[in-house]
């Protein structure tokens, strides 16, 4: 079974033609005209492959079964049906389906997942199918242990854990959906992420222990990599009266817009002036959205004035070995130092530590850190394309 | 409710990419390919109008209820369950659905209906709607009494039967597709041909009683108009034995190859040699295939020879007059001898005579004949657009 996304720019130039039609199309309408895409490389694939001299048969994500909720642009999937999908496997056919594409439950209306949610249905129909392993064809070989454009020495990781990627991805490695690494972890579904234009190995995403060819259980490494984004702006509200429910309340009015909060850091407060500082991250695209808001509560919370920093990057260091070796966080510390890096802000899970620094130091903290931990290979790591997913 | 077709060289751009593919796809996955040329005006459509303030919602054939036969890229509409439609229209919503297409009753496939079959799909579910009138809205201001680019004095028919339409489509006026008339007819629904670009008036095609302004019923034209074709070919199988079930043996062979003839004429034969000939037209498309589904025949059926001419043209004087008008025959040949034109076939219905002329001489035909029966207009017809649908 194989999932398709849309060729090329073709979701992009579909919603320039809705953006031609109206600045605010409906959602449905846009569901409806994006869910074209898929429909056009999927017919196509069943050709090409019909053309081999082999069977295939193209579903939409509604034929395959794909049920979603009725967030129009943004649905979640909440089941899969995939009896159709099933039978054509029976009947000896490649069954070929749309990603990023489902029916709701309820309103029976054509959804779509949310960007780069190919992936997502692949994994969600490799669970429904009881399949043994649903690999994604990519553009690099694999996930690295850094992006190879600021260390050309990564290397790439032969095997992960879903909880190590899902702390990857969260904190900028772009390799894999979010989305699509949670279905994983969540239905036990070995991910084994590939290049489209190599027969290589890529990287094994999967909770079972992996064998060596010997049949002894490979180590697991302590740390997985190091991964870093360029995407997120702080927010300073500076001289919040340092009272109860007054720091609740700024969180309270971001949320209420929909925007989430990554990290958050509230200053000591100063007991002289009775005030303190609180900052927080969040993605560069919801900034002119959260300083409206926050402006708007000014009088209401009674803080004095806001900030805003586009020039912040942030830099990660994930690995399931933190849990057992205490010596990582001293090292990853000493490593910044060393490289004359300033941190600004911290927050840390069991098996991740990120800092906020200048965005201009992202590259060297990058290196450092991952020269510290003896990631370097010696050779160039072999990456295809440029741009990633 | 609103049927729409695929944007301007969708279906042929789509074509043209599965053509790159494979040179025979697979007839389901062409389906699945053209039909998202329907689903992305629908959508764009749906879009536009709620810009304007209504609200709209698009459905493709299979949501709308088109029920077909399995006959992929030729299916016929079966049936038409538009419960969603009509929920959508008591909720007060336009709906806009996608024309030439469906979904297969047994199978649940994605059909098409062929080309041209949009209209087909907005007179099947303006009947299943109880709709008073289906409007096709086109790129001429409606049904004329000959092809305006060869009889500019061409008159604009207001009204006429769906029996005289119905032969009109088969003998070459290409305003409306011959199995949309078909439909119409047989479910009753009138259907009012309408240019996009104005307001004005075109041609009603039922077969209710039409009231004047009075309340008089207004009188049925003799003739509705002169109708041509340039697209058939004529195939001359010569010196067929002149024994029982050779000339069968000819049809069965072409019909064996999926090819419609229209005009079918076998000369007396000749005492002298036993032999005969047989002439029929087909569709130029057909032309090399029935040569050589012929050319593998000749020897079971023993003719001398096969003849093949794509230099004929057919004209055609269509009207429910001839019924009860005897002298229409006489006119019309009287027509066509005065202005020169020979004549190399005849077939005739109730309310048709057809020709089979040389094809450089249809124009002059076409003139002549509209000129006998009275029906020049003083001025010149206004048309839009030059290529009629």
């Amino acid at each position: 079974m194989v999932v398709v996304s849309a060729m090329g720019d073709t979701t992009d130039d579909l919603r320039d033609l809705a953006q031609q039609v109206s600045p605010l199309p409906p959602a449905r309408e846009l569901d409806m005209l994006l869910t074209a895409g898929e429909r056009i490389s999927m017919a196509l694939l069943a050709m090409a492959i019909a053309d081999l001299g082999h069977t295939a048969r193209s579903y939409t994500g509604s034929q395959a079964g794909v049920i979603t909720d009725s967030a129009h642009g943004n649905a979640r999937i909440i089941d899969i049906t995939p009896g159709r999908i099933r039978t054509a496997i029976d009947e000896g056919a490649i069954a070929i389906v749309a990603g990023f594409q489902g029916v709701s439950q309820d309103t029976k209306e054509i959804t779509t997942l949310g960007r780069g949610a190919s992936d997502t249905t692949a994994v969600a129909l490799a669970a429904a199918l009881g399949a043994d392993v649903c690999e994604i064809y990519t553009d690099v070989d694999g996930v690295f242990t850094a992006d190879p454009r600021i260390v050309p020495a990564a290397r790439r990781i032969e095997r992960i854990t879903s909880e190590e990627m899902l702390e990857m991805a969260a904190s900028g490695t772009k390799v894999l959906h979010l989305r699509c690494v949670e279905y994983a972890r969540r239905y036990d579904m070995p991910v084994h992420v590939r290049s489209s234009f190599s027969r290589r190995e890529g990287t094994w995403v999967t909770d079972k222990p992996l064998d060596d060819r010997d049949g002894a259980t490979v180590e697991q490494a302590i740390i997985s990599g190091v991964s870093h984004d360029r995407s997120e702006a702080k927010v300073t509200v500076v001289g919040v009266p340092d009272q109860p429910g007054k720091a609740a309340a700024i969180f309270q009015a971001v949320a209420g817009a929909g925007i989430n909060l990554d990290m958050v850091v509230q200053n000591v407060s100063a007991a002289a002036t009775g005030r303190t500082d609180v900052s927080f991250t969040l993605p560069k695209s919801d900034g002119a959205s959260a300083m409206q808001t926050l402006q708007a509560a000014q009088a209401g919370v009674g803080f004095e004035s806001l900030q805003y920093d586009d020039q912040i990057g942030k830099v990660s260091l994930v690995g399931a070995g933190m849990r057992t070796h205490p010596g990582v966080t001293a090292t990853f510390f000493a490593a910044l130092a060393g490289a004359g890096v300033n941190i600004e802000m911290i927050s840390t899970s069991e098996i991740r530590i990120s800092v906020v620094t200048r965005a201009d130091d992202v590259d060297t903290a990058v290196r450092a850190v991952h020269t510290a931990f003896g990631l370097d290979t010696e050779g160039e790591a072999v990456v295809y394309g440029g741009t990633g997913r």
